[in-house]
């Protein structure tokens, strides 16, 4: 199996309002939208980013999603080159009516925060000066100081 | 805020687990291997897949995570370019414990499966002839035909 990821796919409760936040708060063009469907994003070169109607994700996934006050088990980073950046975007999220968290300094030497998309999945904002960190940033220098 | 997926984060019980199924099973080489906290793959030229200990997770979040019998709602998907591919992925997962549906050819033109990961994490294998299904997969030509 080829290490490749190609599609990620977001169950979301309502696509409306999925394209409220993604694309007339956060600025995002869609590749595809079908409302009341799916809306899919180019995030990546060969990376799709698809938020797709709960009730149709839960026919193909046969059976039930999960749901409840937990998190879900599972983060979406965006990675930008400067810590000004991380306040930036977080900014721009909080005036869409997103919730935030940080952006706080990690242990691990990045700079990072989150905040929650309208279904609730948690999106990080990292500047992250580390190996893995530049190679998750494209064509950019990537600050050394945050 | 650019149009950008740069890590995907799933929290998992057990890494060593994890390694065992991906690195050893589906032939993924990691990063970064941080035994009991962290694996790390290239997943794309920009793009990061990440297995992170659940305790830590729910520590930097801020909470439980979402349990219970539902699907998680969220897919990850490894596009290729035949059907043959298709059915050989599935098979290796097969071989490597996980729990397999389909694969079955899809309303919208498509080819595609799922497997579940040791956290139960739903992996589709598709190939998908369309205009974004070619997009996702690089430096191939995607078949015309299952």
């Amino acid at each position: 199996m080829e290490q490749r990821l190609s599609f990620v796919t977001l169950a979301v409760r309502d696509v409306d309002r999925s394209r409220s936040f993604y694309v007339d708060a956060l600025g995002w063009s869609p590749e595809l939208d079908v409302p009341g469907e799916v809306l899919m994003f180019m995030a990546g070169e060969h990376l799709v980013l698809s938020l797709w109607d709960l009730a149709q994700f839960e026919v193909e996934l046969g059976g039930p999603a999960l749901e409840g006050d937990g998190v879900v088990p599972v983060t979406l980073s965006h990675n930008v080159a400067t810590s000004a950046e991380v306040r930036e975007v977080l900014e721009l999220a909080r005036s869409a009516g997103a919730q935030v968290w940080g952006p706080v300094e990690r242990e691990w030497g990045g700079f990072t925060g989150y905040f929650a998309d309208p279904d609730g999945f948690r999106w990080e904002v990292a500047w992250n000066p580390g190996p893995i960190g530049l190679r998750a940033v494209p064509d950019t220098d990537v600050d050394a100081h945050p």
